[in-house]
């Protein structure tokens, strides 16, 4: 497998992170959140954008604002790092390419984290964002619900918690590496375990612990987006990497949404970690990737 | 004293960080550096400012490039954090919003960090950076160096690399809570000691043994440049916090300065923690003093 040099970068900070787990397991949560807001340090900056410091529908975010960006048009992003870590800092540069690349507004969630607040703050949290744009007039087809990881599954639990309260759908769904199965039953969990440098079973298992809590059922149909129904699904963009343990879940999901007749497309790079778009503005990967996404957007 | 509620934030994230350290005194240095990186938390998005990752003088740099700024003047930022933490990341905003008051662009420092790299490896990033920029065609005047806690020391410090060099000197230096001296002799460090919530003689010991390694004196006048004269040296604005175990080295610079007739400036805020204009765009306390910086720079 050929990658390029520039994609070392996301893999080797994940191997550091794995080293630095391994070498001390009782991590606390905040040094863990410390530790994953450097997954903000592959990506450069994108260029000719601005940003904003706000709060959306009560929720703090910040908006990536690219030059010649539609106005009518944003990108709700939620981060990934499994519902307790990451944040809307360290995805800033990620969702500012997207949204660059997209030609519209970005607003990055700093959505309430687990295990202080489980399921379902997370996406009470979108819901109220979105329900905020709605209100500021923006039209739900020229909304877009995009993210990463643990983020990816909010962008896609919080459409199907829109179609259950009877909002309008957004015009698009992104997922980047989405991470839906809380039950932990993907092959790739083992299959590609060797080749992840970052995320198998025990990771998984500790972060659905703080995100379900007591209360909550790995198979409940929005903490697990794979236990639901596509149906009446916007267009959605799945992408991930082709040496990751959560693969499967891109794969599964894609398999249910075109079942239903949504239309969907899944883009598997060979050689790619979780949420290689982390590398945007760094990797040709990532950088060819964005350019799919813009295709498939503006061809919708 | 009465500080704003917003400037809390500064402290509750410093008494974090004491907290933290005090729990798990054995933290390796890439923990120390991830939790370091929350500096850049206090601070809001400066609006109006885009950014672009860069290489100056081989220095790994983020430009930040306010909208309207004079693209014929820069400030070198050089970031805190002992010499070994903090990064041009988490001094992003802080920097953007001291280049969008001066009206100007700001060129942040990536430099290389103690202990893998010790004295006088920081000075020579900067004098690198600063060397490029001349090369660039910007005129000495026109440039700035300007840094906080350690990076104060480095923006004062390459000043005087730079007349040890015989190279034209910036327009102006720029020092938020300076750490001078590395012989740890100022009184406040004493009488301070139960106001700042971060910064004590321990902490400064460990980053002063990393800096200096075995081979640097405490005294040695570019390590510690309270140990210069300052003839000749450019207009100075010093900016400490009242509450601060640092603030001697900033009332000691300033008396060497005037002495020497330098044409400095020391506001000291009551109540402040080291670094306050880590608040920017948040803390009244900071945008007053950034306000107070842009007047007296307008009017050099």
């Amino acid at each position: 497998m050929t990658i390029s040099k520039e994609s070392n970068v996301l893999r080797d900070l994940y191997q550091d992170w794995t080293n630095r787990m391994t070498a001390n397991p009782d991590l606390s949560i905040e040094n863990l959140r410390s530790m994953f807001d450097e997954w903000g340090q592959p990506a450069l900056e994108p260029e000719n954008v601005r940003y904003k410091s706000d709060h959306v529908g009560g929720v703090e975010a910040i908006w990536a604002l690219p030059d010649g960006a539609d106005s009518s048009r944003a990108i709700i992003y939620t981060h990934g790092g499994g519902f307790a870590v990451g944040s809307a800092d360290s995805h800033r540069k990620m969702a500012g390419h997207l949204a660059k690349a997209l030609k519209v507004q970005a607003v990055i969630l700093h959505y309430r984290r687990a295990p202080e607040h489980p399921f379902p703050a997370q996406i009470e949290d979108a819901v109220s964002a979105y329900k905020a744009l709605l209100d500021q007039g923006y039209k739900a087809d020229n909304l877009i619900t995009a993210g990463d990881s643990a983020g990816g599954n909010l962008a896609i639990a919080s459409v199907l918690k829109f179609r259950d309260l009877g909002l309008p759908l957004p015009g698009a769904v992104i997922a980047y590496s989405p991470w839906l199965d809380m039950a932990l039953r993907g092959a790739t969990l083992e299959s590609n375990a060797s080749t992840d440098a970052l995320v198998g079973k025990p990771i998984l298992e500790g972060m659905a612990g703080m995100f379900l809590g007591d209360k909550t059922d790995p198979l409940d149909p929005l903490a697990n987006p794979l236990e639901n129904d596509f149906d009446g699904f916007p267009p959605l963009y799945i992408t991930a990497g082709g040496a990751e343990t959560l693969l499967s879940d891109s794969e599964t999901l894609h398999a249910k949404a075109k079942e239903r007749g949504v239309k969907t497309v899944l883009s598997v790079v060979p050689g790619m970690q979780h949420v290689f778009p982390a590398l945007s503005g760094r990797a040709p990967e990532a950088n060819e990737e964005l350019d799919r996404i813009a295709d498939w957007y503006q061809n919708l």
